[in-house]
């Protein structure tokens, strides 16, 4: 199975129509998103049944279903059942033929049959999205679609610190790509990952160059999988048997935030602080008074100020620390928006980094969460022998 | 000028050949994004200068641009230069007619005449797509095709607190749509956005419509326009001569995160504390021993406390305190995951929430990030005669 290609259309029923006729064509499988919810607004349903050339009829046993789901709500929500009345009766409308594949809230996510093709109607909310799709191969009228499907193999390398016209380069030197081997290499988060996908004949291939990519690549390369790059370093935390403790200031929280995205983190972070001014990096984390006035906020030494008062105040063995100018304000000639000081330490060392980025605030604060990130990543992954203590 | 449909299609030429030519049949002007990088797998130039018909040539120009800015960067980063000259040189091949916008990086955005159609080439990082485009509507190839578009009237209305049924039922009793007015209803971040558009001697009807529309939702509205949450809570905060504190458990940072994610926030966030811990909650809040004993972390105790806590701990006014359940572990049958308390106070008052939501981790987290900047401007905005102080 191949993705063809993603079309996004206005809200209208032609515009909907106009777009599942075309996609019909170039492919099998044609699933859409969003355009179920109770509001005249949402179309979806409509636009497929004007395709597959059947009406719409009430399902008087998902309204049932619906209705059950929005008395609940009602209840927990101490609002009135019958507000949600109309809604309900409008989402119990489906093809004629469709079969329904689950719930998403009061939302129906729907299959069809047109022909050999097959049209999925999912709800747009991400999370539901997801569930009802991963449900959907199990069902009788797709089960055929995917059973012919073979899965390509597929090699993930993920690297930071190096440059996307580098890893170019690099993968030429490993010898590029050949027939029945496809390489994309892409950029997101300020890493760059290398996927390599083979058909299954030419795995052996596809296996050695990408052995010969990753030791060009050295130790640039930090992950060959998916996981995200929190998980590993909690998952490495973890091994130690060390806590985490962050200290912000110019990321305002999105560290402690991205490490606590990871379900189970709280056996290995401790908390955060984000200081955003002298007053509380003075008073939570025991920066002194006098460093902060003789180097600054944004500092190496006030970076590595903050990261011991975290471990000692925050009670954790290992703490990141941030201060930087994100910016648009803030900046001058000799520290100007985009500097940002990180600094680690723990019982076995600490390390410090000054960096300077280009780009707007999101851009720095984003730049500068991934690289405490992967400062914590290679710090607590480097051999404590290593280090002075 | 009205947006017809957004396509998506995979990194290999005829793909983004087909694309290209479909929708140069429903459009005047067809925008790409993405495929401009060093590597061999960006090949957007290449498939526009297919369709085009025209050959890729070397810009001399651009190359020396483009190598000007590598070689800054090889400086800054203490890299040889050399090694980016096979990528400049791939990314200074543009096709023959086209016409250079400006540069994101290393990739020059693009401008190209076919017959009266035009294909503007933007590079996919969000922040450099969107300086390119900006600049885009002055360039004389450009200038005739946004001349003659007519701008539709628009109204916001951003409502938090009501589902998106009861909306559709109140807009349906206001009045509905008309000839010439078109209305959609979207929920995201937990909020339900109307945004009504009307041709332009439709105003009238629709202001009314729009009138009629926000009486009915009376208090659930909050925003007739696009300021992001965050930075109404700054302003509220601003006007009224306060700081904010954030302190935090299952959101881990999140809350902080946004309201710093505003540029100039710092002289109205102190800062914030995450807590995971209770430990941490002791330490860093002082929220007591036996509170936390007697009502578990997750509770409107331990929130009021964690309120009061960062007000007095971190130097603000005002703070909001968010703990939960936040899953998918951790859960029992009196606190089940999604159980959420909030609380904040101020010198003029204090107000807890509790709330039980559905949906995995990361809804569970965004949604009460977005309830607790909700539950700020809430306080912030009230008169304070409401409150006992």
């Amino acid at each position: 199975m191949r993705m063809a290609r993603v079309l996004v259309v206005g809200d209208e029923v032609p515009d909907i129509e106009t777009g599942l006729r075309e996609l019909l064509e170039v492919a099998d499988l044609v699933v859409t998103s969003g355009g179920l919810g109770p509001t005249h607004d949402d179309r979806t349903v409509e636009a497929v049944a004007a395709v597959a050339g059947v009406p719409l009829r009430m399902d008087e046993a998902i309204l049932g279903r619906i209705t059950a789901w929005t008395d609940a709500y009602a209840a927990r929500s101490g609002t009135d059942p019958v507000r949600y009345a109309t809604g309900n009766r409008k989402q119990a409308h489906i093809p004629e033929g469709a079969e329904v594949l689950g719930l998403a809230g009061t939302a129906p996510g729907l299959v069809l049959a047109l022909g050999e093709k097959r049209v999925v109607v999912l709800p747009g909310v991400p999370s539901e999205l997801r569930r009802l799709f991963e449900d959907a191969p199990g069902h009788p009228l797709l089960a055929g679609l995917f059973d012919g499907t073979h899965e390509r193999d597929r090699w993930v390398t993920r690297t930071y610190g190096i440059s996307e016209s580098r890893v170019a380069d690099l993968f030429a030197e490993a010898g590029g790509d050949a027939p029945g081997i496809e390489t994309s290499i892409c950029a997101r988060n300020y890493e760059i990952e290398i996927d390599v996908r083979a058909d299954p004949q030419r795995a052996d291939a596809a296996a050695a160059l990408v052995e010969r990519l990753r030791a060009l690549l050295g130790d640039h390369v930090f992950a060959t999988g998916e996981q995200p790059l929190a998980a590993m370093v909690l998952e490495l935390a973890r091994r130690r048997g060390v806590r985490i403790a962050t200290a912000e200031s110019c990321t305002g929280g999105m560290v402690a935030a991205e490490l606590t995205s990871v379900a189970g983190s709280s056996d290995v972070v401790a908390g955060g602080a984000v200081t955003y001014s002298d007053q509380l990096k003075i008073a939570l984390l025991g920066v002194p008074e006098q460093l902060l006035a003789r180097h600054g906020a944004v500092s190496a030494e006030v970076a590595e100020a903050m990261a011991a008062g975290a471990r000692q105040r925050l009670g954790a063995e290992v703490a990141v620390a941030v201060t930087g100018i994100a910016g648009p304000g803030g900046g001058s000639d000799e520290k100007p928006v985009g500097l940002v000081h990180l600094h680690v330490a723990s019982p076995w060392g600490g390390e410090g980094a000054r960096t300077q980025w280009p780009g707007g605030r999101a851009d720095v604060r984003l730049r500068a969460t991934v690289a405490a990130l992967h400062m914590l990543r290679e710090h607590l992954g480097a051999d404590s022998r290593h280090f002075g203590a």
